[in-house]
């Protein structure tokens, strides 16, 4: 086989990035490890940035979204009994949208489908090749026969777990990395949530996250230790957990109901540098993850998705420059969300190893938040998308 | 001996408290350990917020201070060979005023001497009694002859080795606390400034401070191991650490010359809780301590001054209320303060423990200062002083 963009990874950024590339009349085959239904089951976040909205509309795929998507024009933060709105279209001018990365991810299956663009699902052993020449190549395995894509770039969209970053040499390739010593358990269930917004919850006995993915649908959060099992928490007890992270009003309101899903996940900062070899180039979580705190992981890798669609775009045109600036470009907007979510994490949650002092930092910096307009544009400025 | 309230510190705290109080016509008498000499030959910070300015042209002290002070509309950062202005003045409408601390503490001598308050150096064995009835004494020596005040009220001023602080009991007190893991070596000199304003330079071979007391007079700062000895820093040292600090223009730009004064402080964030026992009020270093990044230790003494000062006025006029708050209002300031001065501390120095993702959130950090406005603006409103 032969196309000209191979894309790696079937999540939301490799699905993105084939269709701006179709909208371009640049050919894809996408390959993906596990089934579609696999992929469209994956619970993930829900909070698009204004930026991302525009993208996914350039993608032609906006129509569900601008139907069904919730526009957000507030954030709420709680510190112990307190909790304040941050205006984030009186301070920015720009809303964030709830939509749901599974429904993200089923537009853009849709959208592919409606074109003859390939899709490969359960392949094994992929492999890159040659990505430090001009004519990189990708193999794999599929219903256990071998095949082979040659191509003119590969885009590695497969994730912290995936093979695309372990291609770049150790030699070429710099990782930084933070673990917090948390994690968040998760829940989804069929009750209105607390709040028209979400509320980002701080206080003595930990993190909590009020957020939504419809009327009907709530998804909370609880942080907790990363080596705990979803197992050992039954529904009443992440309800009483959460309950007593909320401020009173909001800890009287909550609607409890059976969960429909419940999962941990660990915190963690991770970059890689650079997001390119040769005729590779890293999108998402393949080059970097944030912590959940702010919602910036969908964001950041549709922000990567795109400086490389426009890259290849250019290329095709006879312009080489935009591709060239890929990482750097990427990269520079990847640090930015780093630490906007490294940030608001540090900021809210409880670490083991704080002092009495620290936990007094975070304190202030909430109160300071509360009563600075100048804090809170800040934020809010980082909150609904920077620029791309 | 019978006062109304008795002062213990003739820093720049207990001298401030005096002249305010007896602009209101109440009475003091004030104790200090060491010599006047000694303690007009400190050399502290010099850089007082618009707020510190108006106390001191309240306490009537503010002619020289209008007529030798610097008013800096803006303060430089950098980052490695990157450096940035943030205009204070065009962000916040206020300056901050360039004036060194020991000139403010002999404007003060100066006017209390025109005044019959009594004021006591070299005094030893201060002790406070009964600070938690309606009748508090402090003895002492003078001369090696016992002496005893009663008082209304006794005044704390006494810095973070006085005797004020432990005065309160171990169960009443709490103390929060954090070492930096380094400190600051500094350095007076008769060169001109490298620049107007100042300048806080962050790079890979950690923090340096551009700051100074005059045009002919400049003070330069590098941070550096804080169990190393000031001796052991030549002047070429000195100035050779500092220039690969500095941005290359302004590298090249140094004027060097012989030091005046060298020294080493170490780092330090403190804060005591609360700050009243009874009828003992903490004012400044007493009560709490700021790394100096940002020239909050004096101001922040400054606002408990403002606070205590209309507490022990109002007392006089029959309202208990501003004096029983106390605590409460200048811990609130306090803590802002702390948190200002601990962020701006985090945010320049290099950490030994840092790894290398967060040396980048610095970078990212001082970046978003560089871009954002709102960042700049949350920023100036700290450095030149949150509203009393």
């Amino acid at each position: 086989m032969r196309t000209q963009v191979a894309i790696i990874g079937g999540g939301p950024a490799g699905l993105l990035l084939g269709q701006l590339l179709h909208r371009q009349g640049i050919d894809t085959i996408l390959l993906e490890k596990r089934s579609k239904a696999h992929v469209l089951s994956r619970i993930r976040a829900g909070l698009l940035e204004r930026g991302t909205c525009d993208l996914l509309h350039e993608a032609g795929v906006g129509a569900r979204l601008a139907a069904e998507g919730f526009r957000h024009q507030g954030v709420n933060v709680s510190w112990g009994e307190e909790m304040f709105r941050i205006d984030l279209a009186g301070l920015t001018g720009h809303a964030v949208t709830v939509y749901g990365q599974t429904e993200v991810t089923q537009d853009l299956y849709d959208a592919r489908e409606a074109t003859d663009a390939p899709s490969f699902f359960e392949v094994d052993e992929v492999t890159i090749h040659d990505a430090d020449t001009d004519a990189p190549r990708v193999t794999f395995t599929h219903d256990d026969a071998p095949q082979e894509i040659a191509c003119d770039f590969v885009a590695g969209c497969d994730g912290f777990h995936g093979v695309s970053r372990p291609t770049i040499p150790d030699d070429v390739r710099r990782d930084y990395e933070k673990v917090y010593p948390f994690g968040w358990l998760g829940i989804l269930s069929e009750t209105p949530p607390v709040e028209e917004e979400l509320i980002y919850a701080s206080g003595p006995h930990g993190f909590a996250l009020c957020s939504m993915r419809n009327e009907g649908l709530s998804r909370y959060y609880v942080q907790c230790d990363a080596s705990e099992s979803p197992d050992a928490w039954s529904d009443d007890a992440f309800w009483a957990e959460l309950r007593r992270r909320l401020p009173p009003a909001q800890a009287d309101a909550l609607v409890t109901g059976p969960s429909i899903e419940k999962s941990i996940a660990p915190l963690r900062s991770y970059v890689c540098e650079p997001m390119r070899w040769g005729r590779l180039f890293l999108c998402g979580d393949a080059a970097h993850i944030v912590p959940p705190t702010g919602a910036k992981g969908l964001n950041t890798a549709a922000g990567d998705v795109h400086y490389l669609a426009e890259g290849v775009t250019a290329h095709y045109r006879g312009d080489d420059g935009p591709l060239d600036a890929y990482s750097e470009r990427a990269l520079a907007r990847v640090w930015k969300n780093e630490r906007f979510s490294w940030w608001f994490t540090s900021l809210m949650h409880l670490f083991p190893h704080h002092s009495d002092f620290e936990r007094n930092m975070q304190r202030a910096e909430v109160a300071l938040l509360r009563e600075s307009e100048a804090a809170q544009r800040a934020m809010a400025e980082n909150y609904v998308g920077l620029p791309l």
